[in-house]
């Protein structure tokens, strides 16, 4: 078995590849969109949610190709938000996965459309006819994307984030805004992964729900914890900035040892989960420990 | 048979319950994100969109229940994008249908939200298990709205448009930005509305195709004239719009006589296309006719 490095980075290399084949080419009309929707989505990133749906695809055996589609939608999700975060009339960041942010790059109108053509495109790929052998799998599939992003979902949690600027909120509120704003996509992206196979029993559906559910906190308090701490070169993206801007986080209700001491109690309950697949989990397994591991 | 106006009205009335039944209520948390989502989406508009779907499903005897959701799909992707096209950013406009636009009512960041999550809810809308009897059917739906959508559609539209802006286009670059930008759009509408019913017969949707090409162009170029000659107050946004920012626009290539001629000629082609239908056709019949005659 290749180590877990060696399998991420091999996933990481697969997401790039089939984002760059999906995205429109820069030569196709309109090309300066096309060009900023490329500079936004390729060269770089974790592949954090792509990750899961590889990982979460091979607890259940699912053909890698559909895993891909599912892989790639999800991740183009994330990058159109982070695209939007970055505007000045939301977050009004420079600097993104070491790079210029789409809107100091272009400008902002132009990352504003970058944005909107990404998340159109993550449900073409996802609606792309005989992806699947079983269309009414595939509608869950968008059904479920869908939601993830919309307004009970990822947008909802930017929302509350907004609202909570500045304002002390307790545990309960924190993990509220964390469930929708990243948690959401994370629970969309290994069931997505899953779902590639087909249908799923209910039981492996509730592993991979409360998998994807401790998965999601473990990485938030984590994100918190490195924003703190690391540094931006560390980061690629401007450290310190959730305390610079007032924002509510784990560390401002907990110190960072308690913080990380929490994120190893999600972690282990997500390694109970991913053993109910036995073998098969292990990539599971691999990404929530490599979670409360990382630097970046 | 009722007469057009009262059609239209009934249309537009079903429409906007419709999408006030499928928005989140505004006691949903986020709340405020909820509410202004309502803001943008209700109480107005000339719901264009879903009565092309309505009409279209008319044409080929579609359940009307079935086009009701492609009529809210495809008018919650038009209301995200007025939403976007009116920050700051982009056209920076502060009335829209008679009221202060989403930004200026709430905030920016609000709006840049509300626009992300209307087009997440309008591929939840579609994504509906069981909407269809045929979910391969319904995928193609998705699959055409997101293409509609995205950069090789409405996104790609706004983008030459901004390239546009202050540069005299030919003809042919006009109506390449307008087929993209609007024309991508109702195209989806009136196929959306006919898939309701079923796959097409080819002859029927390239019938279908022609007509939403015809009365795309045709909107568009009495928009142009409308912008020019009409008053604020008519048309529920600011008028005049267009000659102040620099925008290419047909009255830039021909007097607003040639303007409507041309018009015209477009709705005639579109009528013989709604003619191929018989009765039924009726309503698409009627829609086109009504595009040349409007004054808002």
């Amino acid at each position: 078995m290749t180590s877990f490095a060696a399998w991420a980075r091999a996933a990481q290399e697969r997401t790039e590849a089939a984002l760059a084949r999906c995205l429109p080419a820069a030569a196709i009309a309109p090309q300066r969109l096309h060009e900023a929707m490329r500079y936004a989505a390729l060269g770089g990133g974790k592949r954090v949610r792509p990750m899961l749906a590889y990982a979460a695809g091979e607890a259940v055996e699912a053909p890698a190709g559909r895993v891909e589609a599912a892989a790639c939608a999800v991740e183009l999700i994330h990058v159109y938000s982070l695209t939007h975060d970055d505007l000045p009339a939301m977050d009004d960041d420079d600097l993104r996965r070491g790079k210029p942010t789409c809107h100091v790059q272009y400008d902002e109108a132009t990352a504003l459309l970058v944005g909107d053509a990404l998340q159109g495109l993550a449900f073409e790929v996802l609606a792309e006819p005989g992806l699947h052998p079983d269309p009414a799998v595939q509608l869950e599939m968008l059904h479920l994307l869908a939601r993830a992003a919309g307004s009970r979902g990822m947008c909802g949690g930017q929302a509350v984030d907004l609202a909570a600027t500045g304002r002390r909120l307790e545990l309960a509120e924190l993990e509220f805004m964390h469930i929708h704003k990243t948690g959401a996509l994370i629970r969309a992206s290994v069931l997505l992964g899953a779902l590639a196979a087909g249908a799923l029993a209910p039981e492996a559906r509730e592993r991979l729900e409360h998998y994807a559910k401790c998965v999601g906190l473990a990485f938030q308090v984590m994100d918190d914890v490195l924003d703190a701490e690391a540094s931006t070169a560390t980061l690629g993206k401007t450290a310190g900035k959730d305390a610079a801007q007032g924002k509510a986080t784990y560390l401002t209700l907990m110190p960072a040892r308690e913080a990380r001491a929490y994120a190893q109690e999600l972690v282990e309950d997500a390694l109970g989960a991913a053993t109910g697949f036995g073998e098969r989990g292990g990539r599971l397994a691999d990404i929530a420990r490599f979670i409360v591991q990382r630097s970046y």
